[in-house]
């Protein structure tokens, strides 16, 4: 079996390798020809931590597996460790054998990224000029390097909850030759593409800061209670998701589905878009919302593609198991 | 991290250390200090196989992990490989980073036999002479061995679907200097223990096969569908189980459960009588009735015991991860 740990990741995987990766296997999702097993999530009881699996099988690009870890909040402070940490394990589908080991923790980043980047080829005017962050974190900086390479963005704008943080984004776009000004939420209505990255609890983006003709990717609501726009913008718009049960249990449909004002099947799959099955955006004053769940398929996705490389640049660890 | 091959457990492992971790693991259930994760079981609709997790986390020992794999019914035909097959991964639970990857096919075999065996130890009469098996398949062997450790037996008596596999079980009593004698299903009135150990889907040991006194253990039934005893049997039994909830749902007692004979509270937990929080067996002629369904702990608990056996054995490969 193969290994590719943490330390090797950066130098293998690029962002274009996990966007087609999970431009892909979210394809493969609408058509049925992947799925993602039943997520496991449990709080332990040991360093507030939360770990769990979250697995799945895309029979198109024969990967199955899962991701195992999650969320060690004191292992920054007390370790010097980042506080996410997870591990992906890739196991031969004829045979049940485990396949490659890989470190999650960039991966993982990059697998969020790909995501807001894919609904942005898919779902964004082909002119939008202007995008606008919402957060300002270690991911916002993934997501909004990622963004910038699917239109010809003239401009960054951001808000975040914690402004002195804003200087993160501000990097990314000064590295892309793009100016950046800081604005507050209802300065997003000069935004064509919106990402919101956050773990907040309650809406920062209302209705009345989307202009008409806006994408916005919801990248950061995974479990219940979570939520970063408000609901009634979802009635306004045509909402897309990664997993149709995931975005209306834990993602950021739940609110807007709880309250009435959209039902399931008003949440469309990406990758039925992607595929043609279903209409992405129909006009160029329709709000489209892409609701960012993350699943264990993009991340078996990426971590398929980085066994790849690693393999054909020999940077793979071979173990006799 | 730490990495021990399938091919070393054979010579690492002993039945006794089985053994001392799935009794101490049982403890830590029933005490609350450990619990199993909620399984994840899928037939992923490629080479018929049934893939999944069982995950769980033990506080007293600080073992966090899962084990991951199923069954490829195809294996063996195809490719000369065993059907089934499953990997221990072992997390630190003070960081969430990867501890030890373990091949789990041997421990698996091992984890099952112990279990029966824990059961007998705290739950057969102290006298028991005859010990009866149901089912002689590779599993079986396993089951035998390691219980003949736990009662002075004089003798073995075994019934099978396919007669013409007794033969693999006489051999285990052969090597342990036992008589054995092939029986019809009634001549297990002369047995002191019963194993059970089939993948049947009607019950082959009826309640009048059974004597006062006989300590059964349940062994096989791990599904919804799936029977190895008469219901009836469980009625008149106290029963045990390494884990109620899948006990009264996919164990041997689900049959009972679901046709009114017994309740889910008169199924006890095995851990409960390992701390004597709970009676076991109060009297000579009562029956008792162990169903051990198979829980993930008992896979972790065994792997730790083994990644510690090859650390002091250095036979553990290390891996910079």
């Amino acid at each position: 079996m193969l290994i590719v740990p943490e330390r090797e990741i950066a130098d293998l995987m690029t962002r274009a390798a996990a966007f087609e990766a999970v431009e892909k296997v979210f394809a493969a999702t609408a058509a049925r020809d992947a799925y993602n097993f039943p997520v496991v999530r449990e709080a332990i009881g040991h360093e507030d931590a939360l770990y769990g699996f979250k697995g799945g099988f895309d029979q198109a690009g024969l990967t199955l597996g899962l991701k195992a870890g999650g969320y060690w909040p004191n292992n920054l402070d007390k370790r010097g460790l980042i506080n996410h940490q997870s591990t992906v394990f890739l196991f031969d589908p004829d045979t049940g054998k485990v396949h490659a080991m890989v470190g999650g923790n960039l991966l993982t980043a990059l697998r969020t990224a790909a995501a807001s980047s894919v609904s942005i080829k898919h779902l964004a005017r082909e002119d939008a000029k202007v995008i606008g962050m919402i957060g300002a974190g270690h991911q916002a900086t993934f997501q909004l390097r990622a963004a910038l390479e699917q239109r010809s963005f003239e401009k960054v704008i951001g808000w975040n909850y914690h402004p002195e943080m804003l200087p993160n984004i501000e990097k990314v776009a000064t590295e892309a030759g793009l100016p950046f000004e800081a604005v507050e939420l209802d300065g997003m209505t000069e935004a064509d593409v919106i990402i919101s990255i956050t773990s907040a609890f309650a809406p920062s983006l209302m209705a009345d800061h989307v202009s008409p003709g806006t994408h916005i990717a919801c990248m950061g609501t995974d479990t219940k209670g979570k939520q970063e726009v408000e609901s009634a913008l979802l009635a306004k718009a045509s909402v897309f998701t990664d997993e149709v049960a995931q975005s209306i249990t834990i993602g950021e449909a739940q609110h807007a589905v709880a309250e009435g004002l959209i039902k399931e099947n008003d949440v469309g799959e990406i990758g039925a878009v992607i595929n043609a099955t279903t209409p992405g955006r129909t006009s160029a004053d329709q709000i489209t919302l892409f609701d960012g769940t993350g699943v264990g398929l993009q991340d078996l996705a990426v971590a398929a593609a980085v066994v790849d490389l690693a393999v054909k640049k020999g940077i793979a660890i071979e173990v006799d198991f």
